[in-house]
């Protein structure tokens, strides 16, 4: 790896350089698997507490992992704008998803301390522990001990080795009782904005390199199970006599294809399917699928999923199945501040480039850190909208465009006052 | 148990008890499991062998273990009419699906033996030791050792553990080297008969206790393969952007249905399939299922699979989508000889049940004999149709009705002289 100076502006090759560094702490030796409360992790984490410190933030680690950073303002002490993203991945992952935001956040205030810049307001810089929730089954664990929404019964979900989640923060110094430290108020914080790569393929398609995100959208996730009736293949004739319920649920694939597709934004997806028994030569006695539901509007998610429920249960009943579902996950919109996209659009704009809106179909922290603050996010282009996969690829040029809007936002940043809570 | 004592007529409670104390000779304790080849094959072989000379039969047990019980004729050294079934069991099997067949022969013996009675010809009984093939992989391994079709190169077929077909032969005792003297030759076989339970919910639902085969069903089994892209369930919009493996696997699913079920006597099923990567949040890349379809003319079957595959393939074009098949399995119809079924049907006619001839959608060692004799088949009504199942069930009456036409059958059998080998 060459060493790229850092110079005034941010450097896109420098950038990616550095989140290729990161992805060297890993659990698996062949890719990139590193996640919350592991060696790996604290050890990508010490790394990021050393670029903070080389650009002039107090950086240390919070209650629950977190590395944070805080580049102060003019006055000392004054609320931050918050920049960040999270440092654990999934299971052989890419090295973008999440990196990118905490690095090219650290390459901002590089290029402003480089200046000795000093804004009306300071700037912290988050490393989230936990936002795939890879380990514990529950997601996000990183932001909402910062924003107050840490469920304490997260403390004793398992692993998949048994160790829980308490243990595993005392395993690595961390003290369980000390969590609510990590928590910030709400007149801390201006704002909380994120850079992500896009993981989709819409920036790609439309040939633009950053997107402004307009919300995270919604999420309702079920297990869905079709009860028919199992047979021999060879014996039971067609027709009436067989009650296949796979046969029902291939409608019903169908109809999240059909009736998701006549919305604009709202997606629809069964991502995997079994058959029991599942024999070569059986009649499928049951099926179960899954179901994953998302739109920018939780009236828009709402109304799909009772309409697929309902459709579902129509084709079971004309076909004599019986139909079961399960809620796995519900989470609404995260609708991002108008007064921040704005001033996003103004940033993007700035560089010659036209400002595409675009819902985030992907969760993020910001779905947890609205509940402290207003949230806004700028997506970088990646290639062929994949993630969760080690091909995710970004190029240098696309992230030194996401890093030169960033820098700009930060510099233009005019602070709206917080509407008080209701 | 009861003990039921024999008399003159088969009794069908006698045959039933008989079946379930076979049952309990299985490697799983609570449920019947007997494979290929396995101690507790080699107990329930012991077993049969008892009974059979207990009936006057002389009795042993053949090159690849099958159990073969012979009763002489008038004159010894007789052509024989050949009756059995098989053995073995698939895993947590019903207790009827195969010793049936086995212990109703013996007891229509029993019942000849009981009024001195000798025949123009003589009656064999195979046991046959693998029909299932579960644990090799290859089926009816008794059968074809008979009809001297067995594939030596099944001898290196490995099972689950590791250990060779040929290996295992040798731990049970038997030489593989003597596979060749389990063969019969034409000259010595007039028939083979089976009565076997129907495995199917025809009978049931026509309200009788009895059927006459007409054929053994062809087979085409194939593993299908989709092939899309895989991307975030999130952010990948619906339409174009979505090349989604599942739901073209979906309408091949329903092209199976809506294709087989429009021909009388086809079937075709979709037992299994899944998606990968397979999991909720993203869209599937690849969906693998596999296809059985089966007719009793080998001509619908095969312009059947053809209008299958083109099918399959212009959902897959339309969708942008690949497709590759791989044929596990081809079977040819075994036609049942007309000669036996008019005699089967006499039987069955002669109790005043009504014939009902239906074809077998199930594989049964008929498809290996029929290359060494004419088959016919006798089928048994079970409850619900359901077999390969602990809740596989027949009644006593039916079992009794289905002894007795085959004890009629044997008294009344006139051999057709065969015609000569083309």
């Amino acid at each position: 790896m060459t060493t790229i100076m850092p110079s005034i502006e941010p450097s896109g090759e420098r950038i990616v350089a550095l989140c290729d560094k990161l992805a060297l702490h890993s659990s698996q030796p062949d890719g990139l698997t590193r996640i919350f409360l592991s060696p790996e992790q604290a050890a990508a984490s010490q790394l990021v507490l050393g670029w903070m410190r080389d650009v002039g933030m107090h950086a240390r680690i919070d209650a629950i992992g977190n590395v944070v950073g805080r580049y102060e303002g003019i006055e000392t002490g004054a609320p931050c704008l918050m920049l960040g993203s999270h440092l654990d991945s999934v299971r052989d992952a890419g090295k973008y998803d999440g990196p990118l935001g905490v690095v090219t956040a650290i390459e901002c205030v590089r290029a402003l301390h480089a200046r000795r810049q000093r804004l009306e307001f300071a700037i912290e810089i988050y490393g989230f522990a936990d936002e795939e929730g890879v380990r514990f089954g529950a997601t996000l664990l990183g932001s909402r001990a910062v924003a107050g929404t840490f469920r304490p019964a997260n403390l004793e979900a398992r692993d998949g080795g048994g160790i829980t989640m308490r243990q595993a923060m005392e395993n690595a110094g961390l003290d369980p009782d000390q969590l609510p430290a990590a928590t910030r108020r709400r007149d801390e914080v201006l704002a909380y904005v994120e850079l992500h790569i896009e993981q989709g393929p819409v920036l790609e398609a439309e040939g633009l390199p950053l997107g402004v995100v307009t919300a995270i959208n919604g999420q309702s996730r079920y297990r869905i199970e079709i009860a028919g009736m199992a047979g021999h293949a060879g014996t039971v004739p067609m027709g009436s006599m067989r009650r296949d319920a796979l046969a029902g649920a291939a409608e019903c694939v169908l109809a999240v294809e059909r009736i998701c597709g006549a919305v604009p934004e709202l997606v629809g997806t069964v991502g995997s399917i079994e058959t029991l028994p599942g024999a070569v030569n059986v009649i499928p006695g049951r099926a179960r699928f899954t179901l994953d539901v998302r739109s920018p509007h939780d009236d828009t998610r709402r109304r799909a999923v009772g309409e697929l429920l309902a459709t579902f249960a129509s084709i079971c009943e004309q076909r004599h199945l019986s139909l079961s579902h399960h809620v796995m996950l519900e989470s609404r919109v995260a609708q991002c501040a108008p007064w921040l996209m704005t001033q996003l659009e103004a940033a993007v704009a700035a560089d010659g480039i036209a400002v595409r809106r675009l819902p985030s179909g992907a969760g993020h922290d910001g779905m947890a850190m609205i509940d402290v603050t207003d949230i806004g996010m700028l997506f970088v282009r990646c290639k062929g909208g994949i993630s969760h996969h080690p091909a995710e690829s970004v190029t240098a040029a696309d992230v030194a465009a996401g890093a030169r809007a960033l820098l700009r936002f930060i510099e233009n940043f005019r602070p709206v006052a917080a509407e008080p809570a209701t």
